[in-house]
């Protein structure tokens, strides 16, 4: 039984380069979406490109981006111009014999499409409900939720996951067999995003304590 | 004495969403050049946006981009097409009272610029350098250096920094006064990429150590 992917590939979404590292199967984009924090946001006005970093939820074939009603992106995105959102980790560099194969593992998603404005207020509240409970499981349960008036000064953006494609690097240095005598490292220095020691705020209150790191630790 | 900065921000490079957190000076935009490893290039094509991960290095005013000389994104970016170069670092979440002021602490630069293609085989190969070096101090005296035929087949792009940008958001949650009495977990989850244990090829030579892993350490 074949997976799930999304719809074939198109002349935008079709990884051209280094093909054989492609995917456009829902479950590896769909585990790469969920263990990265921020999207690259790209759009054109006039044809001049702005890439703009934000956070992201993804809640089944939808990413949710957010921020306040005021911001330059949102107002560009929200009016139905085409989107490039790309999420990329970096997972590992890689040492090879030559400079010429030196390269890093990764993880990356490109997205194409278009930003819908999400207006309705119980919908929003999901959003950002599920916004916050990445930042630690059931973490919007253990806070004040938002206002009516915070909701109608936070935006929220939905793009469809559709035409998107998954690109990964894993593994160990492609050498040339010529190279294979020389005396150098050879290898991969993995890398990952860790938590540190918690810091509490100076008023935070006695004896709770911080919410569960694995969230992060499971990264 | 003031400190050096790029030129006064015009209309692009000017960040007009929470202002407070921006900055146009040279040693805070380098810092987090150095500091990142992989840049998000954005770029238009008849209205689309792409946003395409790469790695990169800076040197001086410069920000140096490699490829295949294949690729898309190279291809395009090297018709001297408007850009934008956007790098990120995590650096924490930031957990408030209220599910409103939750936050993420990150540095950001974004730089807007064109690309120019770097010809001559001794500066390629002086930039292809400095880019292994960053994978390890003096990793390029290790390691084969590329032949002409690999310089050949590399392009090498150029962009200056000189439309930028920096933006930081640094510290513990800002919240409401009403919120303070509530009994929520507040404040911040430091991350930092940070290496694992390394992990040579199968075929590594014997006896020789893994590089230092100081330039990921010290992120």
């Amino acid at each position: 039984m074949s997976k799930l992917s999304v719809p074939a590939p198109n002349a935008k979404n079709r990884v051209r380069r280094k093909p054989q590292r492609a995917s456009y199967d829902l479950e590896a984009i769909d585990a790469i979406l969920d263990a990265g924090w921020v999207v690259h946001v790209g759009f054109c006005i006039e044809g001049q490109p702005f890439v703009i970093p934000t956070t992201y939820v993804r809640i089944g074939r939808e990413l949710f981006l957010h921020g306040a009603a005021a911001s330059r992106m949102l107002r560009s995105a929200g009016t139905a111009i085409p989107l490039c959102l790309t999420v990329t980790l970096l997972d590992g560099l890689v040492f090879a014999r030559s400079a010429m194969h030196h390269s890093m593992n990764y993880r990356s998603v490109v997205i194409f499409g278009q930003a819908e404005l999400v207006s309705a207020f119980d919908e929003k509240r999901r959003i950002l409900e599920a916004l916050v409970d990445r930042f630690s499981p059931q973490r919007s349960k253990h806070t004040r939720s938002p206002s009516e008036k915070e909701l109608a000064a936070t935006s929220v953006l939905r793009v469809a996951i559709v035409e998107a494609s998954a690109k990964v690097r894993t593994g160990g240095p492609l050498e040339d067999g010529a190279d294979l005598a020389l005396p150098y490292w050879s290898g991969v220095i993995p890398l990952a995003l860790r938590a540190k020691a918690p810091e509490p705020a100076a008023d935070n209150p006695a004896g709770v304590p911080h919410p569960s790191l694995d969230v992060v630790y499971a990264l």
